[in-house]
């Protein structure tokens, strides 16, 4: 949690039908994710990124950075800050000797930001009450973690915290 | 000319048949272009911003020039450096309170962003005599220029022009 919203990080990217691509925000501590569609050079400049390919000359996001470090700012994170009428915003914010100033984004060349200079995401609470979101499935560990929870639950504390709610009907 | 080399404009963006592009950029005050083959993303941002449509979100070269900005540098000028290797190198040149600073690009997003700064694009000499050049078509204003020197010419003038060059041999 932070005064920006909640802190996320790229959970994946997937390819659409039509030549574009979704961007999918993972919610760090939490089961939320969050869908955005972008361009498909965007998405691929992203996924190129992430899969730690080096290549000989700097990409377009790439002289981004290098133009901002250039400067002596840095970029120290990345906001998706609104959803207004479909389209998500983003800004991008840059800091120097404490202080800081934001620049508006699209969320695709913003994440891009992000992943290249390593700083966190957010996404504001109010996208997150606006946007149509998935939840995460549940993994293998997810369900060990809960056995392991159950096993170590002791029966009549369970009662106890049924106590007071509603009996369940019979069908 | 400048000591960064000759100054040049962008002349057009031709695609190529293998999903890329090529970038011509036209001597100022001379014949000679260069083309630069580049991705199709690059040269299709490239054209689009060329083309003067406004988009409602900005675009990644955009954002690139308002990061830049937002720190309060310029882009001053943007060079065609160096080709190594049938390899172009482009330098994006940012300037504050006096103070120069330049880096590393690739020529297509260089130009990018020089056609959003609005701000010169110089060639090195080096690269000019390195690369593969066209020469501009002569235009029909070329011709009708030529015509009117023509016309204002004292033929003894030129036969002076001439005196001293060996006499054309017969066939």
């Amino acid at each position: 949690m932070s005064h920006d919203g909640r802190e996320v990080r790229i959970h994946s990217v997937g390819a659409t039908q039509d030549e574009g691509c979704v961007l999918f925000l993972e919610e760090i501590g939490g089961a939320r994710l969050l869908p955005i569609v972008a361009g498909l050079n965007e998405g691929k400049a992203l996924a190129l990124k992430a899969s730690g390919l080096e290549l000989p000359r700097p990409m377009t996001h790439d002289l981004m950075l290098s133009l901002v470090e250039a400067t002596g700012f840095s970029v120290v994170r990345v906001l998706i800050s609104e959803l207004r009428e479909d389209v998500f915003y983003a800004r991008v914010v840059l800091e120097k000797d404490g202080h800081e100033l934001s620049v508006d984004a699209r969320p695709s060349d913003a994440l891009n930001v992000a992943i290249r200079a390593a700083c966190p995401i957010f996404v504001a609470d109010e996208v997150f009450e606006k946007a149509d979101l998935l939840m995460k499935p549940i993994s293998g560990s997810d369900v060990a973690k809960f056995r392991a929870e159950l096993e170590s639950t002791d029966p009549s504390e369970a009662f106890k915290a049924l106590e007071g709610k509603p009996a369940p009907r019979e069908p």
